[in-house]
């Protein structure tokens, strides 16, 4: 059965002209006996919430899974798909694709995301567990992760989180094959990986991974720990490759007809490319059928269940927010318009948190290590451990990187809307994971405080000045930056209502006064921009601002109106948003009249919305260490600056 | 002499009104026996290159770096810089900044990225002593880092990384003081720290960290190991402190001043504050004499060597590149100028990586186990081991984070031109260290190949799209896109030269045709953008584009001319050092015909070059999985696309 995972598995890479035969070829043996005699899976539903997830970490093997996706009998994964893997519009894109191949749990490729997402789905695993009791949610997350995953940084974030957690249904099936793209891991490190899990607190042994007996065995240890599992399997890549196997040959390329044709004499395979025997066939579907028993059982406990049990689980894997959160919202709302509160948005957005959370209890919260910061807890918020998952807060630590992959992995798992805080600057820190969260359409939202030199003493290293426009250039996020309390109040209602895009919320660190004084019942962060003050038809000229520039812009109004100015200003908190709206609508808002842009940030993305003749004020480069105030004043992001810059632009124009 | 740093550390934090008093206090019985026992360096030369590195990993306790400097003597270091901490124009910024504040080796705050320099610096050393020998290179790199940068996922690259390499000048003294922001490291992290480090092949100890002579005779042994040490130090954040030391609350606030005057009586301190008492100091300042000494003799030797020797010590430390340098770049386009290669960009940049490793012998190369892919190995490059440092070229592992650190630490030593290559969607990963590089204006070149959808059959998770416009958005980064073979080369003169900058070069997976077909003795790539087919004044459109897309923009004007349309192409293969050329240049190159770009990534930056009225033929999302070809036909980034937008812009123009 593992030989045929092998020989498709060179046939589509040999068919393709590129792809990786190695992985696949060495790991048959270990993924046959989880496929055959552990996995809970069934074919016929994909999304059978209590199905073991099983996460493809070394995704560049992909054809391993699509190979047992096809053996197993996944509606939609045919031979016609393998044959045309790597080809433009089919399923088996060259990395397995969330969302783009049924049985495909996350999106894998760059390396330590599957392991750091398998962490969020273990994670999510326990904490459903912990709300709705073994009869609905119980189930082991699978990984096969190889030596590159576990080079990343990524995975020490992951395995440390795993550990500190005893996530005991975690299981790593690790591809011990000692070979690199490079050539021989000893090229690059010396690390003894078993010691190392160890010392996070893992249970760890190392098994022959062409020996099936051996390979059950472990695992079936592993299903026994009360921590995670690492279960090292010595694996020979590419085996079967006559001249090729155990060596960086067969890592990454074709193995070549002659090599093919020693692979299928090596293994006794005989049979035509792309042709499995019908009785192995048979035996894979017979292995793919196992789990539609204990399917049934579970449909038949959720059946059983009481009412409002049912009702609860059913919303939360809808991912459905509900009544009480709309609510919630509005009447925080309704007294940000009664107090007019002068508070930093990440102010606003804790009172957010600690008005929604009581009512959404799919939300899970989270910081890397900045939750007195960000102010991502709420007051109803108990902390997740090892010992009790029924809580909503993570402690994720200073591990920003594995906070958004894990976020990930909630997501993708079911039953919840993760969010997790950090400083803005620090999305360099979980880069990758922001756009994996995009390029899966994930609803995960990304708390990011302390969101320009407004951060202050901290200084440059801490500043973001790039990072709006390096994350507004990602294809499917939604950046915002709201402007004052009832802003930041309307970026979460968004966010948690795109259930496909995740969603940057950009914070300020420091008092922002209140804008709008009337909350009304429509959303105007939803249209991604909109006149804030002046005048809509008449004006002299624009200010386009964003978060804590808003403020400056409409001061600066204020002080052009008493020179005979007329100044509108433009609040635009979310560019993403704004850009989808009717064209009629955005030519209204940002007018005819001359434009400037205040941005306490780079202007890189402002030439779209001011055009040629535009003015920015804002940064041109890195920050500095000084009180927030000192620095507005020494970068010249000022009311007078602004007021100087509209005069300018006037006369220019020659009005 | 513990105590002054404590006093110090307590009275700016206070006086600015910000600032972590916590870590200083904690490591200054440490610190003090660091640098009155072993630190070997001479106050009145911060950069005599033999002297020991000191890097604090752990940045945000950056008065315990600035008590030090100013104790033991750095010029300029004075007890007025200390009142000014956290100050506009002060050197005591917030956190220690490279190139602000002398004594400060690398700057940190970002947390586990110093650890990470320091990797690249105790490397750095070894390479120069196996080039020079003990009598010129000689010495220690030390590190403070906390939990924070140890649960950082680069902490675990370096240190896979420093233990691979056996560098047993790297001596890591770690603040266990178990305290994070979040309060407890216990809420968020179980690992066994020693364990941990053992696992990567380092020597480990642990030690109470206010038990002066517990922690000497850990660093003399650790000084005496085969392998980089840990030295674990049990510390009290906030020593001293009455009712908070030991707790989260000495972190990252004022104490405030009851808190600071029981600290005063606790630590039997009785003097005001920001006064240290004269023999106090004095000692101090003889700590800081303790290398004159040593520093003169090092001269001595200096003067002493070969003069060969000397001048390529001291060429090194100036890194100028030297005069073979230019007679092997030149040589190189003579030969590209003849043969018309049509290759890949990364294959050109294999090219000048062959010609020029020879006669550069401070050129370390490198990358993060994509050798054959990003060709980056010259072929008279040897690998660096730890059994033989006098290589030139470094397997990184699948490690891009801690290859961008440590090229920094590289840089930040001296001596060498560090570069290195991963595919240019991994910039992600790296991206944190990249803006150390542009903050710190390091010579840093990045080899970032497969730089779009040419990319191919690995699909969407391996395809660049926002990746050039989010590293143009970071100040201080020269992004060089080559669109040929020549390009290529002039790219590769521009990084070379320039010292104060990083440079990213993104290079082609497919073969690109050869356009310029005369080598000149200029360099245009250094101009930033030129017109590269056309006529500068007479044209009807301008196309702008870079990289492999400038071929089809060549193709499309020839289209174009045929019906009688002027077209102009101008290559932009680096838009920074376009925007500093003076206004008439660019001016000229831009003209005044409406443009359109072409570029295989997202539009965002390119409204500042086409302006409101200009076209652009390039990504609006993520790409595919599948061979390149298609994939620019699917994505409509072909000749016929560019030809109808030029034909579309020159209709809607009236012309």
């Amino acid at each position: 059965m593992a030989n045929a995972i092998r020989a498709l598995s060179m046939d589509a890479v040999e068919k393709a002209k590129s792809g990786h035969p190695g992985m696949p070829m060495g790991m048959a043996d270990v993924a046959t006996v989880l496929f055959t005699r552990f996995l809970k899976f069934d074919p016929a539903d994909p999304s059978w919430p209590d199905r073991d997830r099983f996460v493809l970490s070394a995704g560049h093997g992909s054809m391993l899974l699509y190979s047992l996706l096809y053996l197993t009998g996944y509606d939609g994964v045919t031979l016609d798909e393998l044959k045309t893997f790597r080809q433009l519009g089919s399923k088996t894109a060259g990395h397995p694709e969330y969302g783009h191949c049924p049985g495909v749990e996350t999106t894998t490729g760059p390396l330590g995301q599957g392991i750091a997402n398998a962490v969020g789905m273990a994670l999510a695993e326990r904490m459903l567990n912990a709300r709705f009791g073994d009869a609905l949610v119980n189930h082991f997350t699978y990984v096969v992760a190889g030596d590159g995953c576990l080079m990343e940084g990524l995975s020490h974030e992951a395995i440390d989180l795993a550990g500190h957690l005893r996530l005991n249904r975690l299981i790593v099936l690790f591809d011990d094959n000692g070979i690199s793209i490079d050539g021989d891991t000893s090229l690059a490190t010396s690390t003894d990986q078993l010691a190392r899990f160890a010392a996070a607190g893992w249970d760890v042994t190392r098994v022959d991974g062409h020996d099936p007996e051996a390979v059950a065995a472990a695992i079936q240890a592993a299903k026994l720990t009360g921590t995670p599992s690492l279960i090292a399997c010595r694996t020979v890549i590419g085996y079967g490759a006559p001249t090729k196997q155990g060596t960086e040959a067969t890592h990454g390329a074709p193995l070549g007809a002659d090599e093919v044709a020693g692979a299928r004499a090596a293994l006794g395979w005989s049979h035509a490319p792309f042709e499995i025997p019908t009785e192995i066939l048979a035996a894979w579907r017979s292995a793919g059928s196992r789990g539609a028993d204990a399917h049934l059982s579970w449909e038949r406990r959720l059946q059983s269940a009481d009412p409002d049990t049912r009702q609860a689980f059913l919303d939360g894997q809808r991912g459905t927010p509900g009544l009480g959160l709309d609510t919630a919202l509005a009447n925080l709302k309704a007294s940000f318009a009664a107090e007019a509160p002068k508070i930093a948005t990440r102010q606003a957005s804790q009172k957010v948190i600690d008005q929604i959370a009581p009512v959404l209890p799919a939300l899970i919260g989270g910081s890397a290590d900045l939750t007195g910061s960000n102010l991502t807890k709420a007051r109803s918020q108990e902390t997740v451990t090892a010992d009790k998952f029924a809580g909503g807060y993570i402690h994720y630590g200073v591990r920003e990187h594995v906070m958004g992959a894990a976020m990930n992995g909630i997501a993708l798992h079911g039953g919840f809307i993760p969010y997790g805080g950090t400083f803005l600057v620090f999305t360099d820190y979980c880069r990758p994971s922001i756009r994996l969260s995009a390029l899966m359409g994930q609803r995960v939202i990304y708390v990011m405080t302390h969101d320009s030199i407004g951060l202050g003493e901290d200084g440059p290293t801490h500043q973001p000045v790039e990072h709006l426009a390096g994350l507004r250039a990602m294809p499917n996020v939604n950046v915002f930056r709201p402007a004052d309390a009832m802003e930041t109040v309307e970026a979460w209602a968004c966010a948690l209502a795109d259930t496909d895009t995740p969603s940057v919320l950009c914070l300020s660190r420091q008092g922002l006064p209140a804008l709008r004084r009337e909350a009304g019942d429509d959303n105007p962060v939803a249209r991604g921009a909109y006149v804030v003050s002046g005048d809509v038809e008449r004006r002299d000229v624009t200010l386009l601002a964003t978060g804590s520039e808003v403020a400056l812009a409409v001061e600066a109004a204020a002080k052009l109106g008493d020179e005979g100015i007329a100044a509108t200003v433009v609040s635009m908190p979310c560019w993403e948003l704004f850009r989808v709206q009717p064209e009629a609508y955005r030519t209204q808002v940002l007018g005819t009249a001359p434009r400037i842009a205040v941005e306490a940030a780079i202007e890189t993305g402002w030439e779209r919305w001011i055009g040629e003749t535009g003015r920015f004020v804002g940064m041109t480069g890195f920050g500095a260490s000084a009180p927030a105030g000192d620095l507005y004043a020494h970068f010249g992001i000022t009311v007078a600056a602004i007021v100087a810059a509209a005069k300018e632009i006037r006369t220019s124009k020659g009005e």
